[in-house]
């Protein structure tokens, strides 16, 4: 601790995101990238506005972008919000919509950058326990809280919450925000993105990291009533004025653009995890049932954390969490049909192994 | 006001940026951007970069770039930090590092976003008059502190401080943080990047917008202690894990390996400042010496307002603003040098016809 430093400095537990190892012949299946390459159209929309306009600072409220995702989304584009990935804009939703008298509410098992922004803003917050079979109850948020945020499809255990729970919740607290983190989504749940005209307490935030391949380009959005909208511009207007650079703006507009390679990736997804759930529940795995592009696994014989030592020690990098009740679990990315097949294998020379 | 709104929503005023109008033919001296593209090389690195590894997430720390920078700096990747354009370094720097019981000290004329770094961060500060000819007085800063920001050169004035001055600062306040904004350093200030390794208490703050031609880009970095350099590291990492991405990262790299065209595009701005200057003299404004890639100029016999509104309906747009003390001066961004000629030739048009 520097005398230099905030009071709020040294409280800080910073999140930490799967590393990015740089090792050649790797299998990466640890931070919930996609597999595929994203569209050649915005592949092609990034080098096309590689140009000397680069000299130019980028549209601050990112007007073309926005009228994209509402086009896409059926709505007006008071009612979308740009960032820098999902993460700023669920930050910025933190500080803008979440921060109440009464605590945050969130599950016990959950994306975990939550609690560090509720440390960065001083925010009260309760985490409501999933239940025994790990899936999101919405009659427990039931409680008196300011604001509820919950991923959905969950993290890290894949599982996704029907419509028909999103709006419980909705219902039973139309003076707080609920915020649903969309980010996989499009794997396989049900987006609350058609609830947004008819709830003014819904937040909807989605990004194209995962289901659009972009987690390099760094482009998340909002879906809300314009009310809930304007306040995310004022707190990222009072924060950095263009954080998306022209670039991402122009690549991100261009994904929208091609809808059938977006189906036909994500269908490519979905079907390797339905294969790859099969071979491991056939390994002895108990698996989530997965909406998401990752699947959420833990073997009765196998410590968790000796299998991803294991399988690192064969070049397959899957992500473990210390976290009470999930510690028995790997959370293992959906990769290619081969990479997919790779992990089986592995798994198949480990597991004897680990019986000695 | 909506009840869904955290207390702060309400009471922020956000940083208006200059205006980014896309109406075609405009000469567009507003928001002080380079006249020139960036280096060709900086454009075919993104081009490259933009292939499938766009899937995958960037680097959350920037490594690659910190080393890039620390080589240009003679400094270590310790001492340096990169953010989404210096604007989310400030912000970072703010809540990391300028909050503090003692009230913040910067210039009553200066970057307009302080005051609502404040105001988002909650931070007590007071400002501290430029002298009579609109230069920073360092002995004026004495006083108790919690820290001290100021840019270097100043801006809206271009007017720059030298080492001297900001070393007698760093000296008079050894246990606060003094940030010296360098947003236009590289167009005749002297960096006090040469102090980074003598001075704890220094944070340096820059950026590729203006000197590197690449605003539309977003990245800005600081220097500084590792201590301070922590700092920033833990609030970002308690806020957006990747606020670069993989575009950026690769462009930004790329322009400081091309010092030839650095040196070349920012002595052009330089000449076609020094020459902007006379010929405004000559058409009887009073100048402020610039350091910067822009002018600050006001007529005595014109008001500003006025001539900001005929420049505008001649297709030029230049930046005004209504702050004391400021409000008949016009901030000019350096163009080419046909758009410099362009501008002059303009206000030879509107002078006597404002005479009227």
């Amino acid at each position: 601790m520097s005398r230099f430093w905030s009071n709020i400095v040294s409280e800080l537990t910073p999140y930490v995101p799967g590393e990015q190892p740089k090792l050649p012949g790797l299998i990466k299946l640890n931070t919930n990238e996609n597999p595929y390459g994203p569209s050649p159209q915005v592949l092609a929309a990034i080098s096309a506005a590689a140009n000397e306009q680069l000299r130019l600072y980028p549209d601050p409220s990112g007007s073309a972008l926005k009228q994209t995702l509402a086009d896409y989304h059926g709505l007006s584009t008071a009612q979308v919000f740009v960032g820098n990935g999902s993460d700023e804009v669920l930050a910025l939703a933190f500080m803008a919509l979440l921060k109440h008298e009464a605590p945050l509410l969130f599950p016990d098992i959950s994306y975990s950058f939550y609690p560090v922004y509720c440390k960065l803003y001083g925010i009260d917050y309760r985490t409501v326990p999933l239940d025994e079979t790990m899936h999101i109850r919405p009659q427990d948020y039931s409680g008196a809280c300011g604001a509820i945020i919950f991923p959905n499809p969950n993290a890290p255990t894949g599982i996704g919450l029907l419509l028909d729970g999103v709006e419980a919740m909705l219902r039973a607290h139309p003076d707080a925000v609920v915020v649903v983190d969309e980010a996989y989504v499009d794997f396989g749940a049900e987006s609350a993105a058609s609830l947004v005209e008819r709830y003014p307490n819904l937040l909807v935030v989605q990004t194209l990291s995962k289901s659009r391949s972009l987690a390099g380009l760094r482009v998340g959005f909002a879906l809300g009533h314009p009310d809930l909208i304007e306040a995310l511009e004022r707190v990222k207007n009072s924060f950095n004025s263009y954080p998306l650079d022209r670039l991402a703006l122009a690549g991100a507009a261009a994904s929208f653009e091609d809808e059938a390679y977006f189906q036909q990736t994500r269908a490519a997804v979905i079907a390797s995890r339905e294969q790859l759930t099969q071979e491991l529940e056939g390994l002895g795995f108990e698996v989530l049932p997965s909406q998401a592009n990752f699947v959420f696994a833990r073997h009765d014989a196998h410590d968790a954390a000796q299998l991803a030592a294991a399988l690192r020690a064969r070049s397959i990098i899957v992500r473990h969490f210390t976290a009470p009740r999930i510690s028995q679990y790997l959370r293992i990315s959906i990769g290619t049909g081969q990479e997919c097949a790779a992990l089986v294998q592995a798994l198949r020379a480990i597991l004897p192994q680990a019986d000695n």
